[in-house]
């Protein structure tokens, strides 16, 4: 079995645009335990595509292009499938329709350039894009399933999810999936995560492959077997693995620490109010990117920690215009319980410049606050990090404190231990 | 003049490490005009290396080798480059003094693994790398300057900016940079865009290439021509493309709405505050991710049009818990204005479940409101999208407003355009 991938665009070839389409879709095609054997780029030039189209489908069982199926005259992939299988292009119907339905979804008139998008290659089958105007294609050339794919992330990414990979598995009955099973962790660092499971399970069986992956704000543990190979081995160490991760584990699987703490909200009918400083917004944007999370999300201040008294919270006059203060921050989160209808509030304040000027003595510092009336908490921390990094684990530091709070998990976690565990 | 990019490794297959390293690459290249044309991605597979470094070879004039210089058994570059030219491997002298030097700097001790790194093919140069033990390799195979290159983007780096470069240049004297002169619009879909340009500038020069490239949430358009070939050419165009586009476009090269947005306000000595509901966060997000935005931000509140104002703002009862209305937004800028010490405030309003649940009248329904005391606007606008898309073309929405009053631009701007222009 053989599976290639042609990726088209200008922008990937000048070094504009970085190419995560194709990570997008080698982890997926891994759920079914399938693997790219290789993968080529070329820019926008039609003769070069037909080439690649031809060379490619000419060995590999299944070819997947990404790319260039806009309504611009640079997206030339359905041309390019076209001469390489020597069928004209022709309004597919099809496609015609799906476009429709989309416009009128939209209130939008058909035009010129869309209508384009319709032209697709005699006896194509469409691959439907619920989200886009650029429909999938899907044709057999040279004994090789050629699928086409649009370049716009999120419309991959659904077309891959519902449409590519159930096509796949329907193709390819006798691939054995994987199995992986991933945990999110936050507050501890790569390095010192490996060394810790070395440490405490070092009879880990070879079998089970252990991988990392070092996002923001959290890591991603991942261990992948065979499915039906090693299914209680699997889940034994899982097992074993999440009982020493413990508190640390804030999500599972495609979960996220914004999901889970959205979700303990929910059951427990309680609605959070956020006040930030150092982060932009970022905390409170985290929790919004959840859907339906204006059910518990009460309200969020974004201001520099002194003018969050004077003027958002109506308070009177504070100490400092940016002073980062255990003081400051329970303050505000017993201001946002008395001022809004939230049941829980958290604060997090930290220097906005963190990361950007050195030598400042506060540099890193941080200080929450979290809690529900009469039951506030307040706690220092270190993030000697800068600029975006310091925004993404400061906002998600907030989260987590009360994630650990509403599930009654140690108030005073050892965040990114150094030496030891605590 | 072909150059082609093999770039190695099983990580960059599996889609747990994104390629960053052809972009740097490309970008480096772009400096001298000189262009990637096709770029092919493997495994660490000793066999497919031969035979891709074979092919490539054969028809390109400069292949750039990537990765699989490393000290490991999977790192096979040298060896699948010595089997294709048919030089066996021996110890080059120089390589091995190189990395001598370097380990007597770290005062480490040469180890069996780093000696493997100073087994090349016959008869091939290195190509420093003064901060790994990873040396390039330089052979001439089939007619083609074959260049291995390390896969640590740092060592990479700079081995392009010292070696590899200065090489190209050295080796083909002739070539001319690219121009390239970039615009960011925003309120204009990518269909609509083409179409308008065609229609607007019908006879566009063929040599000036016109490139889209969809982001979120704005679109880039690119004006891409050879340095000397039509320098008037290209400036007059691009003056014509501005004057059409006018105050779609609202910035340029490498900037963003956000940085326009931070620099208007910093100019003008003016500090911002914004009052965001469906958004969940993103106005301010946006703004807060320039650098020393602090300096003009001055406060963001998020929370359901209602609760703005008997929560956060300290207001009266307000009308109902989630209208969205010409008062509401009005009354928020209003307060916004009187309780922070913002010289300048808006407000976005919409329904916080947009595009998730169907058949509400007031989908996809925006309220804004901004400006300075006595100066107050608004206006409805619609945007009829779902999720994330809306989050961020809303949010932007609010940011271009105020970029459009500060600049004293039409107040009413016809974003996203359907029949006609106006």
């Amino acid at each position: 079995m053989n599976i290639q991938l042609l990726l088209t665009g200008d922008e990937l070839m000048t070094g504009v645009t970085v190419d995560s389409n194709s990570s997008r879709i080698a982890r997926q095609l891994a759920t079914l335990g399938l693997y790219i054997d290789g993968k080529v780029t070329i820019g926008d030039r039609l003769t070069d595509l037909v080439a690649e189209i031809n060379r490619l489908s000419d060995t590999a069982d299944v070819l997947i292009v990404n790319g260039g199926l806009g309504p611009t005259v640079d997206d030339l992939t359905a041309e390019a499938l076209g001469r390489a299988a020597g069928k004209p292009l022709g309004q597919h119907p099809e496609a015609l329709d799906q476009l429709e339905t989309l416009l009128a979804r939209h209130g939008l008139p058909m035009n010129e350039a869309n209508l384009k998008q319709t032209m697709l290659p005699q006896g194509c089958e469409i691959i439907p894009n619920p989200i886009g105007s650029a429909v999938g294609i899907r044709l057999e050339l040279n004994n090789c399933l050629v699928l086409c794919t649009p370049g716009v992330p999120h419309e991959l990414e659904r077309m891959l999810h519902e449409q590519v990979v159930p096509l796949l598995r329907q193709q390819f009955p006798d691939t054995t999936p994987l199995r992986q099973s991933r945990f999110h962790v936050y507050g501890i660092g790569e390095s010192y995560l490996q060394q810790w499971i070395d440490e405490a399970l070092p009879d880990w069986p070879p079998s089970l492959e252990l991988g990392f992956r070092a996002g923001l704000p959290t890591l991603e543990v991942k261990i992948t077997s065979r499915a039906g190979d090693s299914e209680g081995l699997h889940d034994g160490w899982c097992t074993k693995l999440h009982r020493l991760l413990a508190d640390h584990i804030v999500a599972v699987g495609d979960g996220t620490l914004e999901d889970s703490l959205v979700s303990l909200l929910r059951q427990r009918n309680l609605r959070l109010a956020t006040a930030e400083s150092a982060t932009g917004g970022e905390m409170a944007r985290m929790i919004n990117r959840v859907a339906r999370a204006g059910d518990v999300f009460e309200a969020g201040v974004i201001t520099s920690p002194g003018r969050m008294y004077t003027g958002l919270l109506g308070l009177e006059e504070c100490p400092g215009e940016s002073e980062v203060s255990e003081a400051g921050v329970r303050h505000t989160v017993q201001t946002l319980l008395a001022g809004t209808r939230a049941d829980y509030a958290v604060a997090v304040y930290g220097d906005p410049n963190s990361g950007q000027r050195g030598g400042d003595q506060n540099k890193g510092t941080v200080w929450a606050g979290w809690g529900r009336e009469g039951e506030i908490r307040s706690r220092q921390f270190h993030f000697p990090t800068g600029g975006g990094i310091y925004q993404s684990l400061v906002a998600a530091l907030g989260l987590d404190l009360v994630r650990r709070a509403l599930l009654g998990l140690e108030s005073a976690p050892s965040y990114y231990p150094v030496g030891g565990r605590n």
